[in-house]
């Protein structure tokens, strides 16, 4: 249909693709499962087995405690909580993620440190809007989680990686941060624990990063999404820790630890005990972004306090031992596939990193190759590195059912026998 | 602190502020809020009443339906949505809001028109980003709802505003329509029912609206927040039952019907009978913006199909025949105050639009002065018009219990007599 007097001219601004078009890699997360799905054989009745999402929830063993449900039934119960909630979160709410922050920093964080956001999802759009100015740069880490490529782009901030070092334990090269960082570099992000990685940075590493944050003039951005969530030798040891050197801006949330990232639960907290941060107008950027943006559902903030104190320490470790279960299988089987090697075995999350060796394969091209044939003959779904800035690597979820996770690698093994190059 | 090699040089960007700076009016109805609380009275011992907010959910006999209540806690009991959701939102409960919107629309909507938002507020975001392009300019209603505006500058969309005509029943000044479109014009806004003038638009009158966007070639976004929410003569008329005749964006929530703002709930949907904002890639540009912007929480997406089925007609008409009683005791206590009138009583939604006749009070200068002598005097907090964009107009919200407004209005009288120049 045509206008009476003209003819509809508007159409749709795509801000993301607009983005991604200028950004290094134009390859998405979402895109590549897309494909991969896409790829599936109709005819293959056994079940699709997803080694792609970052989200255990659906698994019964992986259900949440009864005390974070049990919360949110009585705040809702409560009919207390209906109102629309101060932009910046419910103040008891504030203080519940401070103390439980608090436990491990050698300064006291205050309510008024704490920003309830809507998932860490949130949390990252915030920090990067109050960042964003004209020539700025962040820094990011290779790889890394693809939504910080995609916010930044959307916000003007250009992006530049610096890489974790697979042989190295995937710790940060400080060199590459040394060369990257200049005088418009406004932040760099740590995501610790580690994800997609599974390293576990220690607290002389961490160090190390706050010093050369120090030395640019830059604020840290500390990924605490996986917080607590290890299970090897190397302990968690959050970046706020470092926050009398450095300004550290940490963003977390209950969607890993709680196994329930459809609540839409975080927070973005300002560790700045010497007031860098307020001085800066940064924290007021905070507020008023917040005063506009949307809220997290206003019963789950006011459940957060419950949560926080009444899931038991048996949930957690119950969790904890899964993944490491999980993480003992996929690294054990990956020592029997020739092509694939693992540099490191995952000490915390829900990931790995595996380094695809095509060299040794017959007709496989590239990780994206590798992972479009696998979902075709085996249905099995992979993450090919280059969706997070590695070229032949794979990113292999563990966070799925121990038995399922055998099945998987069966198939991933018959697949790269057949694949593999006669001697 | 300093820095090692150089000063901390970033500094907090303030898009709301930059934003307001160059939009029509710097004062907001939080920031007229905060003055309005700052100058309350510490040594008034009576109650704060507040006619400002846009929430009665805290009341008692606004509680929301225990239909809405158990759809929430069933769905979070049954441990099934404890998962990312599709960015898009869960499709039982999008094919849910189509049904529900179906029963008044003369085409019908498939699920794939609706798109669930985190509350009406991040509806308005994606439909403001979608259609922002350099030069591109949108009409918004004076007196309106300041978030568009808000919305607006930090997406960069220009505003132009056309009135609504006290004296004809709050009808849209086409002809300041006609006047202001040109081919950068890229949407009209269109709040119905009304808020905050509490009028409700017949058919007629909202053809003659879709006509004129016709005729320019624009789309109509129809804030619907208050759905159904009428207890006057004129019954609500959906906006999409125009959609053949010109493309509309409906924009909804559960928050005002069943009062649950703060559980962030709502809804944008394409009417597009004819297939333009398909066509146009507006469609896909609200896909791809939704596929990095938060979601509404899993578990109250999944409990709308039951919320919008289960919830009985007696909570609804209980909830109206509380706001008809109270647009009825406002509008009296008005008849009876020489310096204020309202040329029309309250049909719907929450809020009352009020003139103010300065003329005669004798030491009284505008609007926002009457506002903040009453915040002082009485401890009654109303909202200044000029927050809305009418200057020497007052805002009243009529949404609190009955016989809280009749001791608002006990002291708004006795304000006003104080202040009544000696004849």
């Amino acid at each position: 249909m045509e206008a009476d007097s003209k003819k509809w001219r508007w159409q749709g601004t795509n801000r993301q693709q607009q983005a991604l078009n200028t950004a290094e890699a134009a390859i998405t997360v979402r895109g590549v499962g897309n494909s991969l799905r896409g790829n599936l054989d109709p005819e293959d009745e056994r079940p699709v087995i997803s080694l792609i999402h970052g989200n255990s929830s659906d698994f019964p063993r992986f259900r949440t405690s009864s005390a974070a449900e049990d919360a949110i039934i009585d705040a809702l119960k409560s009919a207390k909580y209906n109102h629309y909630t101060p932009t910046v979160g419910l103040l008891p709410s504030r203080s519940a993620v401070a103390d439980y922050l608090n436990k491990d920093l050698p300064y006291k964080l205050s309510p008024e440190n704490v920003y309830l956001t809507a998932g860490c999802g949130q949390a990252i759009e915030v920090a990067f809007t109050v960042l964003a100015q004209p020539g700025n740069n962040i820094l990011l880490p290779r790889p890394g989680f693809p939504h910080y490529e995609v916010i930044a782009g959307r916000e003007g901030l250009e992006v530049r990686h610096f890489d974790l070092l697979s042989e190295q334990d995937w710790e940060v090269d400080l060199e590459a941060v040394e060369a990257l960082a200049d005088n418009n570099t406004v932040a760099m992000v740590i995501i610790n624990p580690g994800s997609p990685c599974g390293n576990v940075y220690s607290y002389n590493q961490l160090k190390k990063v706050a010093e050369m944050a120090r030395k640019h003039g830059i604020i840290v951005i500390a990924d605490e999404a996986f917080a607590y969530m290890t299970f090897g030798v190397t302990p968690f040891v959050p970046m706020g820790v470092f926050g009398a050197l450095v300004p550290v801006i940490t963003l977390g949330s209950i969607s890993k630890r709680w196994m329930v990232p459809g609540w839409r639960m975080g927070w973005l907290v300002t560790n700045d005990p010497t007031g860098l941060l307020q001085d800066s107008g940064i924290v007021e950027a905070i507020r008023e972004y917040l005063s506009t943006s949307t809220d997290p559902s206003s019963f789950t903030q006011a459940a957060i306090p419950q949560i926080l104190e009444n899931t038991k320490e048996e949930f957690f470790s119950n969790i904890l031992n899964i993944l490491r279960d999980a993480a003992d299988v996929c690294y054990g089987e990956i020592q029997d596939i020739p092509c694939i090697t693992c540099p490191k075995k995952p000490e915390c999350a829900l990931f790995m990193m595996v380094k695809l060796n095509v060299s040794v394969l017959e007709d496989i091209n590239d990780d994206m190759d590798f992972c479009l044939k696998l979902a075709r003959e085996e249905s099995i779904l992979v993450l090919p590195g280059v969706a997070v800035g590695m070229k032949n690597w794979l990113r292999i979820t563990f966070g799925i059912e121990p038995a399922t996770l055998e099945v998987s690698f069966g198939r991933i093994k018959a697949f790269c026998q057949r694949h593999a190059k006669k001697q």
